[in-house]
């Protein structure tokens, strides 16, 4: 009988995994099982559907159905795994009409994903809570939107940035409220997403910082009419509830697999659980971070398929390692573009990491070509050594390919002197005499 | 007496170097020669005004004259220097009305740039052919633009390629005619500069390749009319002539000074020529590449700019070094971004390089966002290590910023297998799922 992998979910991570799985042994059968009626598609999409600059939901469907069935690859969608067992090697199956079944695996990949945290305040049952996750359940709100006038997002998280700018372009009263003192306060510092809050206000939307979410109000027929804060009650038809991700174990949890201390499932380098023959990819896990080797969970999508395509490639035989992160992030938010990678100077400070400061703004263009913007980067590094060990930048182009580099450039141990040296293009329509990093580098050596 | 510092030329090697030199030493005097009216402005900006991308030419110049008054560099405009004496230490210079005058230096910067090779045949003397360098010529030619009905471009050299999608933007019939088998010969591969040429030709632009120029055909009143080639005669009211960049040397030559394999100005890696006391930065010198040392002559304003800075800086009395250069280098052509770092296939091969190749194609954003474009990466690596050597792009966004990181890549020592396991940043409106640069990577480490 030919070996059998089983890959539960199917997001990128699952997905990535499936794929890999097949390509690395193609006469092997791949299941993937999905509470879902779809795979393979983008959900980092939908907001930007919302915001009315993708023009339908359609266009975020990587493939049709068909597509993975010509690929060989067995998708079970509307199916609920409801549990598995590392030692009969089985996973326990229901759905399409079906009763609970057993199906046995030679190899299982975990990649169920995450949750977003509980508000854990009252109210939490009303309608017009928006988790965006499922893409069939954001077409339906997306009709719901046209009809809304004042929403509310809770938690300025990098969904929530997203959320914001969408539903400020669509045209709707928004307020956001937010724990920490400012947007994206666990990751982004002060100084780099000030013109992003600017840019809000110039569009309209309200800021509650330092604001602690205290309920959810409705009216008689159970729809939320408002939400109470420390800040005051905000009225809302709509909240988009866009806390922190959580690692959704529940399964792993109950086959017993071990989890570490960011609740995420604890792997080893190629992708292994604690259990044979079971690997796990994508937000379920946490993975080590390059500088120090703190555990992280919940990054991007890029990084959850290319975990899934070295579980799966494991799972099916194969031997490929997953290196520690550096995680280069970036995003679109108000007007701006902002990113970076490793620590930014907040996080440094917290966790003790000593480090010296470069920072420039500089041009994005020649500062006459139609279109420059500002680039503001800002570059952290050990103060003796002047490694690398962070960056965080913000504006109007060229930040997602800076923050690659960036954090390749942490990882491999560049120096602000080898930074403070380095060539750039210099063209008028695409890049300025002197490049932002250059500048901001040639600061931190001087510091 | 203050220490005086000389500096021949006003283009950016040369303001470059005279702001280095005042601020190393803010009490030494700093005197700057110019043959032209103005210093501080960017002449690579001139294409774009002309293909009516920019507005205006007043807006290229970067500073007011009393900017530099202000900063006390005393720039003397309309001046010729008639030749220099490294022994007397003394520069011979005419102009504004005075005659030939002796003056003295204790340190002397040489910024006298580039020349265009003259095309060599018959009929240079006519008027209508534009050598695009100063900018009050650039106003005047500007003028002459609108009556232009038939141009050609004469060499698809980096000015010709910016010439030639500057008058098809301007609407008028453009040829360009060059030796090589496809644009940017020197520099360029053919598979990466395949889809500027496509774009060209959508625009209505005529190319000619493996074309000979022959000479230039006049009317009565001396001005031209054709341009004779190996290829026919093609009429013209205009010829752009962008020949290769030929160091200007001639005053170095007659004091004595070496130059090199290039006819550049040797210096060393503190900018320093074979005379005591004598600096030289810009295109006039010739500059060691990253990878064997190779010398190269004729780089980018932006180079020009660091060579000035690290030369008035000794000059005054300073000690900054300048590294060899992996020259990363970027334009936009027809309705492209091409570009690259250090080695191009065709050169390697050229030269004899054994090389790998990893070459992907992927996307800009992600392939549901609008404004989506294509971008070709290819990689070139040494065969066994896999250290990066090279690289050559194409594409809609984001060149300049992978050109500059992939020439510190290939000054680092980065390799194929580092660019492979990169991470990216995934984010619908500023990046794909996956990064070209690492699809590319991981195809070169499968070769």
């Amino acid at each position: 009988m030919a070996r059998r992998t089983v890959v539960i979910g199917g997001g990128a991570a699952g997905i990535g995994a499936a794929g890999a799985a097949k390509a690395a042994a193609p006469a092997a059968e791949v299941i993937v099982y999905t509470a879902f009626e779809d795979v393979g598609y983008s959900p980092c999409g939908i907001p930007y559907v919302h915001g009315r600059e993708i023009p339908d939901f359609a266009s975020l469907f990587l493939a049709e159905k068909q597509a993975y069935v010509d690929a060989g690859i067995d998708v079970r969608y509307e199916t609920t795994v409801l549990g598995f067992d590392p030692a009969a090697r089985t996973v326990q199956v229901e759905g399409q009409g079906e009763g609970p079944v057993e199906v046995g695996y030679d190899a299982l990949v975990i990649a169920t994903g995450f949750d977003y945290e509980p508000p854990g305040v009252p109210g939490e049952d009303l309608s017009g809570l928006y988790y965006v996750k499922n893409i069939r359940r954001a077409m339906e709100w997306d009709k719901i939107l046209d009809s809304v006038r004042h929403a509310v997002v809770v938690e300025a998280s990098p969904l929530g940035l997203e959320m914001v700018t969408a539903l400020a372009h669509r045209g709707i009263d928004t307020h956001v409220v937010d724990p920490h003192p400012w947007a994206l306060g666990e990751l982004c510092d002060p100084d780099i997403v000030a013109p992003v809050q600017e840019s809000w206000a110039d569009m309209g939307v309200t800021m509650h910082w330092n604001t602690t979410l205290r309920g959810f109000a409705g009216d008689r027929e159970g729809h939320v009419r408002a939400v109470a804060t420390s800040d005051g009650e905000l009225p809302a038809e709509l909240v988009v509830v866009a806390t922190h991700k959580v690692a959704n174990t529940a399964l792993a949890v109950a086959a017993g697999l071990r989890t570490g201390m960011t609740g995420g499932l604890v792997v080893d380098d190629h992708m292994r659980t604690s259990a044979p023959d079971v690997w796990a990819a994508g937000d379920v896990c946490e993975i080590p971070h390059g500088l120090g080797g703190l555990p992280l969970q919940g990054l991007t999508g890029s990084h959850a398929y290319a975990q899934g395509k070295v579980a799966g490639t494991n799972a099916a035989g194969g031997d490929r390692a997953y290196q520690p992160v550096y995680v280069p992030w970036g995003m679109v938010a108000g007007t701006w573009m902002i990113g970076g990678a490793a620590l930014g100077e907040v996080t440094a400070t917290a966790l003790g990491v000593p480090h010296v400061v470069g920072k420039a703004t500089g041009i994005s263009r020649a500062r006459y070509f139609p279109g420059v913007r500002p680039v503001t980067v800002k570059l952290l590094a050990e103060p003796r050594t002047l490694r690398l060990i962070g960056a965080q930048m913000v504006g109007g182009e060229g930040i997602k390919e800076r923050a690659d580099f960036l954090a390749l450039a942490v990882r491999k141990g560049i120096t602000l002197r080898d930074l403070a040296s380095m060539e750039n293009v210099y063209s008028p329509p695409i890049g300025a005499l002197n490049e932002p990093i250059v500048t901001a580098a040639q600061a931190g050596v001087a510091t």
